[in-house]
């Protein structure tokens, strides 16, 4: 397992979904790095599913311990530390899945490689709680980032089939508003109703939808980047990819790109208020692994969550039998609202580690 | 910038496409891995260019000097290094590009980094000479991974809109030995003419191409993987998205994925020959991370190459004017089927690095 | 800040003196290695001062507690973090030391570094007090070699002029035993009492003394080490380097050997009960940075302790002028007692992270 | 094996002692560093044995060939990669020492490592040739730490009994013009002469001798170092164990300290020249791991070299039969001369990178 991810910002993750609490140790923060712990806060509570994120926080629920790093508001220089406790770990019986993996999930390749005493209740480390330490480096990340004028935002751009691209045009400030103003976090409140639709509808089948969540960072200074091989599409790319349930990335036409000529794909550049600028983004802000000045688009597909009340059809790795299997206990019908933030943050982590390493932020 | 790829198997780059040379140095090679200079020599030639590809290869022409690490055909436990001579440098006049970045290229934020006397001529680092090093480390990856059963091979699945995936039941070998028998590096012979006529009316319209390349690593153990943070997804697509002109990646189902409901998604594992498969494989062979001993699949898009003939609108970055610039020397109209090995070793390449991390090698 | 150390086995610190706790992260610990929280705990109570290492431990004081990483008294893969509350935080009239700086102490070049904000009561990142951390990664590397046959076993060599070179026959449990049976860390009680002697003599003068740690690795596999660069020596070195006070390191003949001749420094080789050793060990087990198989000998200098309570000549650094410092608070005369364990755990840590390195834990 | 070096430098050898060539690559060398051939030359030739160092180098001998990373006699940004031939490579008839393993060497435990393949010919890469890369490291670690005031000078400070230590007071430039005046490369003429003697005499006995070498670095910024485990003396000692023949490392006081109080150890804080310095310096210029603004001094012993004429006791490991063994081909009989410019090499080379690091060669 590599529970390490960063060069110069270097983020570990620790605990499990089924031990007392999971955290997150971050080296690298530089000195006096001002801490917001309520704007960490906020962002871990973008991270609560459907239904229970414009509620009330009760206190206790996912409620951030600073362990080390901070001194009066700042970091001090000393590693950054941090936990939640998992209050609420409920040791379902999956001894019974022992033998038969769920599908989706990583039930069956972890036992081969891990053995049958590995415990895999509510997903151990493969589980989605364990983007808690993301969130947190996350906002951490954006605090660097601000003061340099780098803002990142994230929002759903689709769930299922229903697609609601933000206009290029509209302000960070104004999307980032937008998309926590509702539930399914996107830009646009008639949208999110369809949204929200899709998903009431895929639980009342016991079933889950997937999604496309789009990332865009602006103000990203020019030359960013440590090609050959730290590209920001590598770097950026490498940490989508470690957030569960993202099997797909594209960064500005993308896939659409492929279809496209050079004469069409070539963002022409031009002067905009005497700032460089291209007229189209094609390139989504990356030229050659580098910052262009434009904002940087990404857009990272989220699958439908594994987890569903649906009967499905599997085997008995020991008898070799064809089984039914009923997964029992909660089961959250739409993962995309709540990878969100945590894709915003696995963005702002990784502009901001190529900050440091870039020297951009002296 | 970061020349270094790799956590076990550690690959370095060095000289430049304006330079004497362009050259890899690779730590890690366990001592006594076969090293088949033919092999390697073999892969090196599927870079050449459309058109000259399946033309008899001048000797001088990317012929692999090893310079390190290798005794009587074996690597000997030193430092593997190796390199290829630019028999072909020519200074093109870029002085006068200096103020007009060409659209799609580097220029315009490498000179803001790296300053005036930056040389870009021909790329220098950016250029897609630099992925001669990254063919030969494939090859090198290769080697470590045949003993263990796994074969990874990469074709042209389109090149503009012509579409050609290949039957997912075709066996590797066999897709292997058809998408080297024609030049654009697809399976079928005539969606391959097909490819070949895109390519030739974008050359005569001074234009190009992009077009989409598929990859399939079968073999695979199951288990292997390093997440949290080093999931297969997170190795791959980091190694794929350093190649110049990668701008999407998706693994199994993909985009098309995101608007799947969960019951369609979850792939059901069943019982074949006595083996663990799944009957779809919309997790592209990969579950939390970990190979599932299904074939791996993966998507990436390159966009059509930034060089072409046609004329382009761009800046004068010193006197604010927009002007129109046209582009000499050769043109490559479609870097496609040149990428379709690179791709392929970057595949290898991080395969052998988490089975080399993970102990599958010993 | 580095506060990183080792390839396979990853350590962090965090917290620091002047916080509310001091722990470690570790990360690359195979699952499976058996956590014994009695013997940790039994090496963090040999940190403990002369004085107060053989009275009965308060429960409280650096009572381990662990947050993450084992389960049922093993480790489980996940990362595994630990910490110990500092429940004897005092912070000390510092302001005045801000601009005169203590002799011996970082105080000068961290202010210089870090700014005068950098908070140094206690020596905050400086402080002794980390090295709780390198004692409990000290106690695991140790549960990681026992297995394999590995004894890792530090004493104290001398005491300002008291010194007391242990036979090179002694069998290391023996060693062990003698050398945890009082307070100086010595295996001959007669020396312990000498030193013992010295370190109350220099308490009374309100002067502190410096000492010798040998350590001591028996069962080493031969072949253990990663030269060119991870010699075992260079390795070591390294970890000692990093333990406040430690200014000098030699191997086997040491200092000495360079007054040798060839002749003499050589170690020849002879057939022991069937095993391969050498009649000498000038070596200190270490040919070619490679374990020897003969117990590899570490000696390490702790210079006496910077803070006196004598007075002292420094400078006002704001006012230029000379002044007189007197450093109150509770100073520890002699710390190379309580070196001794620290030592040994870096010795552990070090050799484990090679094994682990080198494939020899398997 | 770990063939790599550095956390901002990083420098990685190649080759080995019975291939065609040894080398280096280097990367993190600032674009624009000035790449001074003759400088880096002169201090290739350093290293020649006695009695060939002050005669005419023959043009073919070690001649530095720079294959990537210069352009214009400065770093290009592009990794830094030079090599020098093996011109005089000579198979010696080593088979009969597969199983009578040198005393002093490694061929003992790297063939229980490596396995009886492993080709250990004039040392591979144990060799003392693979320092020609430490060597070349350390001239361009030179060129980046001189606009800084850094200067680094390394001097023998012994050989066998005969001691000549240069007065603290001597400035660094005519400490190495005096050093480079004469073979054993000593501060004093004197000393100097009856150093050769010795090292004739030893030679006349087909033995060797070995000696301690000495480097000071001054002007190194205060503050520089990263602790708590990448202090400069951790930096140093890691980069001077990996010298082959090197047992022991001391700064400042080391072991002479160890036997110190602390109210003598502690060096005074004063004003000088509006310079706050020390007034001794027991420290050797490092208090907590950072400079201190005085001269950084180690001490490092280099054991007498293992190959000597001699005949010598060994075992027959395949027989058990102890035998008498003597090792044919030229013998240095003292490699301490030799070992000079490769520890000031190591000093720079670790100052630099601790420099970039630390921000402090922006």
């Amino acid at each position: 397992m590599t529970m390490d991810l960063g060069r110069s910002l270097r983020l570990g993750l620790y605990g499990s979904s089924h031990g007392p609490e999971v955290g997150l140790t971050l080296e690298g923060l530089p000195p006096g790095t001002p801490v917001d712990l309520a704007a960490i806060q906020a962002d871990l509570d973008r991270r609560r599913p459907v239904g229970r994120r414009l509620a009330t926080r009760r206190h206790e629920e996912d409620a951030l311990i600073v362990d080390s790093g901070v001194k009066d508001g700042r970091s001090d220089g000393s590693r950054f530390q941090a936990h939640v406790l998992n209050t609420d770990v409920r040791r379902e019986p999956y001894d019974r899945l022992r033998h038969t993996p769920r599908p989706g999930h990583a039930d069956y390749p972890a036992r081969i490689r891990y053995g049958p005493e590995a415990d895999l209740s509510g997903g151990g480390i493969f589980s989605g709680r364990m983007t808690v330490g993301l969130v947190v480096a996350g906002a951490l990340a954006k605090a660097l980032l601000a003061p340099r004028g780098v803002a990142v935002v994230a929002y759903t751009r689709s769930i299922g089939a229903v697609e609601a691209p933000a206009p290029a045009t509209m302000p960070p400030a104004e999307l980032a508003m937008r998309a926590r103003a509702n539930e399914p976090g996107t830009f646009d409140p008639e949208a999110a109703a369809r949204m929200e639709a899709v998903i009431a509808e895929a639980r009342r089948a016991g079933d889950s939808v997937g999604g496309v969540v789009e990332v865009r960072a602006s103000g990203v200074p020019v030359g960013l980047g440590e090609p050959f091989f730290d590209s920001i599409e590598s770097v950026l790319a490498h940490a989508y990819f470690s957030v569960p349930a993202v099997k797909a990335v594209e960064f500005g036409a993308g896939f659409a790109g492929a279809r496209m000529r050079g004469s069409e794909h070539n963002d022409p550049f031009v002067l905009v208020d005497g700032q460089v600028r291209t007229t189209t983004n094609h390139a989504g802000g990356i030229l050659g692994g580098l910052a262009s000045g434009m904002p940087i688009v990404a857009r990272i597909a989220v699958k439908p969550a594994s987890s569903i009340a649906h009967p499905q059809r599997t085997l008995n790795t020991e008898t070799g039998e064809t089984v039914e299997l009923v997964v029992t206990g909660r089961h959250d019908p739409c993962i995309v609202p709540r990878a969100v933030v945590v894709l915003e943050a696995m963005t702002a982590f990784g502009l901001a580690d190529l900050a440091l390493t870039g020297g951009f932020l002296r």
